[in-house]
């Protein structure tokens, strides 16, 4: 098993290197255009059979997806930055999921690893120490940057793709490497696991870099108190009339989308566990002395387990549409993204930390973690446990600059040959159980 | 004419001690039962035929009915009180309307006045310069008053009764007196138009004694101004939880009224006229730490005239249903009173001017007053101008002690017999029309 | 020790004659004028010194006084059924705390049990299989019961008062009895801590019958979670206007009443943990067509630890405040009730756990169980706690007819004598560390 | 008097092509550069004297300014567009006002014209039937159009200082040209009335081109009902955080502004006469999954008079604080515009009658019309009838092919030099006076 660490090792400058050009092109949600094909590329390279466009998601499950025009502009902008034309126009639409399947020759379980694509609408910090400036690798797009570590994220993917097509000989099975998009806002996960490309997985792997502030060269083997959400679009039509002659004529859509913010915020505390509700944007109106007919609201539930989630969900549409009713104007609600709970396996979790003990390359190995968040992850991982299969979701530790999501977010880069190589230790090992 | 004054004069005492033995006897709205058989007798005693009963009134269209149990306290105390106990049984139910008919002999006009009969929610007061009380006629039943001077409209309307029938020769047509219960809250008229009462008639008179402190020995010939109005009852119901345990189980019925309390006053202004809305009662929950599962709001609309009103209602209703549904509850509306609006017909208010100065009997005649408020006097007035007849209400010019529905309120009983001799000419003018 | 237990099951008679005379004669809280009577005089007969009235409580921090005049009439009826007069007078206004000392010729600690007094504001059901009332001790107030086991802990706390009387050779240090006025609405605490009465307490001990129909012979240890709560009463008021003729003079306290509930709902959710809010009450307005000047809503606010619940005070307050301005109308809070939460001392339950083992006598000792409500008694267990003693609350196990609180509730009987035992044993057990 | 109108004809062609200048070049509120360059050098080159910058405003009273970057792009365009540098620099910051004063030999009253130059945040319409797109003078500005007639005002005023200059010998007195800025939003009258400008001014006229499309070739002599009004922008600051692990340390903007918009139209009717309300414009949050920070609403107020219109404030007023505070956000409110209403002053109207009619050249010559809607001349007109001064507000007759502020708004161009010749009779009839 030392060899895997060495040959991880000798990786590093080549992760470097492909993280600081994923970081360099930052891609949002559904606009994955550039990053996928270098994935499918590099899978193909590898010898994987690779999944793509209608292959690997169903279309009518992606949610939160950009208006048209901003996805051509994406896919122009990925084909003049190196994308290959021909594998952008087949992700035309937005599906930008990608599997890479490899299948061993001897017998044994089928096991999937999960990458996230997609960055940030954020605009990257300018300030003098901010090393992607220092070493020349920060976003060349503007609003749009990888504050969360979906770059590593892909990185770790590709190197892990290569480790274990040159370990064929000690795995079995199947191997399953899904690189999905738009995790931002929870929207892709969906499409995927609807395309069924999880039904058959007996055990279910994901992770993340850096969160909530590891300790560089740690590694966190168990991650749980995933928080169901989901997040809704509300959009209100009335009709407008003369605020001074004549506001009988009007249905009032402003005072629908307000009454509607009031009304979702008094949603009842629920006696199982936690909830939250937020209005995250509400916008009506079009001018001062016209009686508004147009109204906006984006919201978002949670809840401690999809069944608390679900009673918020229940309770905010209803109230949404007597909101509607209420000041007699329409209402339409879309659903903008979303995610399940997901149980923590904390067996699982045991067996990973032996691992991780006995590989005696981390500094830190730490039991558990609570996220305290959402991470659409969980749409797989619920699938493969539904079906009795077995999931776990790994925090890669590494010391960070600032914040996820923040602009100045940086990680150290070490953690990305260590997560390949352990993510490669897990593949030997559970494709071999 | 002169003769009709002299003689209506000579019944002042009659009609002194007529109001005085009401005023002692307030009965409130719908349980005028010792009130009506006063009235059934002396119109009886008379010579006019009499309805009663389901013959003066549809009961499906009895607004802002008591619980029986208070139906049948106030009949057991009519009767008590000198009630004729075959009539009061009878009038079962609240049904206290009365119309007492006279036909003549030469062709003519149906001609109908209206009284009202019902006493206020009001506990007299007991001040040592109170009219009533240093005269020995204050009112015997606790939290009931005739504040309003409903007490001497019946008394005008037996006074009007005996004269009229005393100058069968002059009068040609049909003669209708009608006794209307339950003004106070708008509820009684309806049910007694909705009986037909007034389908044929050609004129129709109503009248109030002293509104907005006239001056005594004065008339106003016209008013107009009735603001449309309905009185409506929503109850919510929904259901109870532990409010520390498990809250997400109940069904909030007092958010659903408090809401509903909100949108209701948030209904658009309208751009042709006046509009009113409040929501005079709220009445919700049971306990402190028990999630509230009932509620109950008592409201009114009113218009500048009934389409404005109409808009106010179905404004009203939609949010109150809407409101319900924001909360999950049920709601059930019911409508508790109204009153349509009324155009006023200035032509006939001239020719009641004409005769009123000619009578010479009024140190004032006003053509013109606005109410400003609502009467459902305006339910049988409006019936009768859609039938191609003509409608006035006149104004019993009077000092008052007090305003209208004050505790202290008295009216100077001289304008009694003014009343009935102005009304009897109007008959004798308006059946030989 | 086992003489302990056959002690107190000879008492057993007793004791349940005592629990079915004050099962006969429930007070609500602050009106225990004839239970504390007995109390006191029973306390005195074994030899304690006792402290009542003003000597137990501080007047201005005692929560949800009723009115005088239902206090009168509270003092009135126990003395017509046998209280002390002296002894009740003692007790005017309430002030029906009682506090029972002994202090003991060899050194210990202090060591205090506190016992809640007062009856619930429900009618007792009339079910032939109801035991109270096939055995003829049922309530004979109308509207109050003991429907929370109260009755059994008064005689609990006699009991143990008797025992210690008779062990005095086993016991050191000091022993207090605390008998505490109305717990629900958990208004009583307060005052007699303010008082000061454990300010020197080392070991302090609470407990209830039956609580989550915990099996009869069994004994819950430790109990914890309790919710930190504050009841509050705002009453707003503003002034009324004709609604049809003037609007814009009143200012509207139904409204202002009204928005305060729907704001108090949208209290945002506390990341650190569960968090409640209830009004429960809503009164407001005097009639339909009277510009609302009144309203009154009745509230409470929980929290998982105190800090929480007093993010819910703070921000609720603020809120009501804002509500009346909204409106332009005036508003007055009034504390009505409080508990803080309590840490639950888990050593300590250990250690009363092998008590209970040692002594044989309960068929299953249960370590610890959640409150999941809220319990005065946390007040004295807060300042034992801050002033570095050790508190614990306990579940005197039995099999019961109905929840608490309601109309049918009913206990086994059997859990008195045990629980008299078991507190004996705790009695002699931390007097002596 | 002939004469006059013959040459106000002979200057139709010129008035024609100065419209359609002006139509070509619009400009929105307090960035009239262009226009209010055109009219300086015209009145100028007439002989007016001519005040300007702070000395035709008061800096601190207007209303609605754009931010600084809109301001400066628009003096750019401006001198891009032809306008005079210097002036334009003179005009910084939106100082746009201009005044024209003449004074003739003879002594005499001081006349006071008022004209309005600001365009609409319109964008014209391009169907293919639109004459300014026919004939080619259609607007080079997007989202800029004169859609409400003010290039015909300034051309009018324009013509009319011609006129006025070349009828030097039959005037009196003073004459003052009042060009303001802002019309629309009521931003900029304030500012001008501020200044003293109209204090000494005897009699003081206004107009309108083709109100409520007025048939061309007509005059209305007297308009009235003019609503008194304020705009108030509201813009709320809480503090944002993440609405999953933390929303208790958020403070709410959204909800706040929501709470405003209810509460706002919840504010009471007016028993003495229309109100209005309208929050035209809400917009609040960042982003789905923030608690929001920000909040901003757009509202206006109305009433029948200026008191009813200020009842209307002090209530909007004090429930946006209230809002505020319910969420414990900080709230600044500012005054984006406002007009009072206005005495309609129907003596000076008939003397206008008199005079249209005289002329002959009207085919229909209206006594009054009602406005029914806000127009800040009436501030100038106000703060002269304050002063002993009379005021009057005519309406130039033309058939409209769109209503005002409609993207497809044109009139009938030979209501032009009607307008300056009935101007012309006017100015010389009241500086003679």
């Amino acid at each position: 098993m030392q060899k895997i660490w060495q040959e991880a090792e000798a990786l590093q400058t080549e992760l470097v290197e492909r993280r600081r050009d994923l970081h360099r092109h930052p891609e949002t949600g559904w606009t994955e255009f550039r990053t996928a094909s270098i994935v499918i590329k590099e899978l193909q390279a590898l010898g994987y059979e690779v999944y793509m466009g209608d292959d690997a998601l169903v279309e009518e499950e992606m949610m939160g997806l950009p208006v048209t025009e901003v996805l051509e502009q994406a896919m122009v902008r990925a084909v003049s930055e190196g994308a290959d034309a021909d594998l952008v126009e087949k992700m035309r639409g937005g599906k930008t999921g990608v599997v890479g399947v490899m299948k061993f020759s001897r017998p044994g379980k089928i096991v999937a690893f999960r990458f996230d694509m997609d960055c940030n609408d954020v605009e990257e910090c300018d300030t003098a120490d901010h090393r992607p400036l220092e070493s020349g690798f920060q976003s060349l797009h503007a609003k749009e940057m990888h504050a969360c570590g979906h770059d590593g994220h892909v990185t770790i993917g590709l190197g892990l793709a290569k480790l274990i097509s040159e370990y064929k000989e000690e795995m079995a099975g199947t191997i399953k490497l899904i690189f999905q998009p738009a995790e931002e806002g929870v929207r892709g996960a969906r499409a995927m696991v609807a395309k069924g490309i999880v039904d058959d997985v007996d055990y279910m792997f994901g992770g993340h870099i850096g969160f909530k502030a590891t300790k560089s060269d740690s590694l966190v083997c168990l991650t749980g108190g995933f928080l169901a959400t989901t997040k809704l679009d509300a959009s209100f039509k009335g009709e407008s009339s003369h605020a001074g002659a004549a506001p009988e004529r009007g249905r009032n859509a402003l005072l629908a989308a307000a009454a509607s913010c009031i009304a979702l915020h008094s949603i009842s505390r629920h006696g199982q566990g936690a909830s939250r509700i937020n209005v995250g944007v509400l916008q009506a109106g079009t001018g001062r002395n016209v009686l508004p007919d147009v109204g906006l609201i984006k919201m978002e539930t949670r809840g401690a387990n999809t069944e608390i989630n679900e009673f918020m969900v229940t309770e905010a549409r209803r109230m949404i549409k007597a909101s509607a009713d209420m000041y007699n104007v329409d209402v339409t609600v879309s659903e903008a993204g979303g995610a399940p709970a997901c149980v923590a396996d904390h067996e699982l979790g045991a067996e990973i930390k032996a691992l991780a003990e006995a590989c005696g390359q981390y500094g830190q190995v730490v039991d558990y973690m609570d996220l305290g968040g959402s991470e659409d992850c969980s749409y797989f991982m619920e699938r493969v446990q539904q079906n009795g299969g077995r999931a776990a979701y790994l925090m890669y530790g590494t010391e960070i600059a600032a914040g996820h999501h923040n602009s100045c977010f940086d990680f150290d880069e070490k953690c990305l040959y260590k997560a390949v190589a352990m993510l490669t230790e897990l593949a030997i090992a559970y494709t071999n159980k």
